[in-house]
């Protein structure tokens, strides 16, 4: 490893950049990034890291779920696998980087190796599905991998009332043969690299952070109820306006979240009724959204904020409901992968940085199945799920070296 | 007038609110009162108001604003004319008696005079458009009687690309003729029965208000921007969220409500966006409704909220502007007329309160041109534009006892 030249992984770098800017050309969308599960544009995505898969010497198939895999065989058999993916998805009028940037570095790793073999075969994926936008569920390619794709999943329409069932026949592969290539006893583990879609990298200067854990999440919505009523012809002292009381939530949310390290709490939908400018509110409605890497931190929170609601809907004279739309358990990276990471970060000359993450990944759907690390990679202006997301060439050598000290702490252990 | 038999009254008055109930059934939706500007069920209100109008002695007219005009003469000519009246239209889905029940009332006073007349003609007016829904703006018949329905007006199209003109056209008057029959010298002063719509008589217990202002109206709509970002990775310290920052402003607009006597302050509207559960809101835009009876008072609330606005704004790394809607001016009713009207409420035996009016009526544009007064009706529950608005028959009967007791004392005065 100490044999790879600084140049050569600024060119594989640059290379790996422009690889995920010519991706985000396969669009639905012309001018835009926007690329659904198995949509057309995705057999072209395809068919580009088929070429750069082969070019670096894996032999490359899609499985029934729609994930592109491309396998590095070790030095010899019998050899555990390391898995290194991410998701070829994209929200829509996406960034070129979430996900894809993954699976082009998981390429780039191996170009990098440059013919040399390990003691473990390496597996890179591309998921066929993270972002949920076709189906409303997200995480299809991964959990088809670990065996999660039930009847159930493949039944799920999309709005123009396809079945994923279906879309997986449409693009040529067979959906009641997608448990054959599930996960074998062999996996070692699974590396993800990913953007951070957040600022506090790029607030902390640094290049990368290691994830430690992938943030456990509780969506509800509530309902606020007063009375509408003309807003000229009742006094203040007389209303029942539903806006303010939701206002004050809303505040008392804000000042809950920043009180309580690493919580953080979103009111993001407040939709108000009536809604016309001369008539007191009679109704709002609001989303909650609570994440945080501690599940008791987060459903302690959540208690008190459904409190709050009830104690200023009761001052209020309001009424306030909830349904509970989501409850994801923070999911904790491998500790022993994620040292190994750590350390590879350290030997590649960068600051070992652990963060948690905010937003759901693959890995953590992975994570049931096999040992799992993820390494983000500081997002400029903090800016993602947007045209304007992008990487720093040097960030992006960065996560190559440690990607290579990576592979190579794992060949010292001769897995 | 003391020869008025209270049963007599009474009986009146419940027939006044039966007729509100007929006319209430002639809608342009099935079920609903639901009747605009010269809408085809106008018709039907007008041949049944007609009616009447004709037994209780009147001479009938429609003019070419599309106002039904009975006219009960005066003992002897010349004579001044007191006017009677209130609006025909109704919002969508409306209840039977706002506006309406002035009319009504009018037609009911003259009947009460059972054959008698006074020193002065009486026009009872049924408004045909007061409350703005059909062409987006209000006060159109009212706007006629005083010389105010321009050609920028009768321009002014409703969503069907009909104008004004050419409704009066298709309701089979003379557009070009609007102005002929408007308020002539003779006005002697002009009286609107109208509920309370809202729920001050009803928590003082009381069935009358005499209206001594409609107050004064601003409507603004505030924009708030900040930074639509990530719910899960950008934390707390680091957001420019936009509904957070309108949640304290709306706030703080109700609390500098409560702390001014008489003042109303709504925020009514909100819209969030991007508007996702698991997107910290970039835009909010709000309106913003002020009323008082003082317009300084008004201007000043105004300026207060404003200024609020941008320091919270400010403080929270966002942005606010705002376009001023509409700044209408409180109108007074005449002092002369409404203690002749105080004193009517008083000898009838109902106990006198000044109230000012939070809503517009036809008495604000009527006021320009000649002394008005106003009396309220309680709102039972402060329901009104709903179908379940409703009066008690025997607040109808103190309103005709009051509306009697004011024509005595302009009689006594012999104007």
């Amino acid at each position: 490893m100490v044999g790879i030249q600084a140049a050569r992984v600024s060119s594989v770098a640059q290379e790996a950049i422009d690889r995920c800017r010519v991706l985000a050309e396969l669009s639905e969308e012309p001018g835009f990034t926007t690329r659904t599960f198995l949509s057309e544009p995705m057999r072209r995505v395809h068919a580009r890291l088929r070429d750069w898969m082969v070019q670096a010497g894996m032999s490359v198939s899609t499985d029934n779920a729609g994930n592109l895999r491309g396998c590095y065989a070790a030095d010899s058999e019998p050899a555990r696998r390391l898995w290194i993916g991410s998701h070829l998805d994209t929200v829509p009028r996406a960034g070129a980087f979430d996900g894809v940037l993954g699976v082009v570095l998981g390429v780039a790793l191996v170009e990098l190796l440059a013919g040399r073999r390990m003691a473990f075969h390496i597996e890179v994926i591309g998921f066929s599905e993270e972002e949920g936008v076709r189906f409303g569920v997200p995480f299809i390619g991964s959990r088809a991998l670990v065996g999660d794709a039930d009847a159930e999943l493949l039944a799920r329409q999309d709005p123009a009332g396809t079945s994923i069932r279906e879309a997986i026949a449409g693009f040529g592969l067979d959906p009641s043969r997608i448990s054959e290539r599930q996960l074998g006893k062999d996996a070692l583990g699974y590396l993800e690299f990913h953007i951070e879609q957040g600022p506090l990298l790029e607030i902390l200067n640094l290049p990368l952070g290691v994830v430690e854990a992938i943030a456990g999440q509780s969506r509800l919505e509530l309902t606020f109820k007063g009375q509408a009523n003309h807003a000229g012809t009742t006094p203040m002292a007389l209303r029942r306006d539903a806006l303010t009381g939701a206002s004050e939530w809303i505040g008392a949310v804000e000042r809950d979240a920043c009180a309580v390290t690493g919580l953080v709490a979103t009111v993001g939908r407040a939709e108000v009724s009536p809604g016309a400018g001369n008539v007191i509110a009679g109704t709002v409605r609001a989303s909650l959204d609570v994440r945080h890497s501690d599940d008791v931190v987060r459903h302690a929170a959540v208690t008190r904020l459904l409190q709050c609601a009830e104690q200023i809907a009761t001052r209020r004279g309001l009424t306030v409901s909830w349904e509970r739309r989501l409850d994801q358990s923070a999911v904790a990276m491998d500790e022993d992968t994620t040292r190994i990471l750590d350390r590879a970060v350290a030997n590649a000359g960068f600051p070992v940085h652990r963060m948690i993450s905010g937003a759901g990944h693959d890995a953590m759907i992975v994570a049931r199945s096999m040992p799992a690390a993820m390494l983000f990679l500081r997002s400029p202006g903090g800016v993602s799920h947007h045209p304007d997301e992008t990487v720093l060439a040097a960030d992006v050598a960065a996560a190559l070296n440690s990607g290579m000290r990576f592979l190579e702490e794992l060949e010292t252990r001769r897995v």
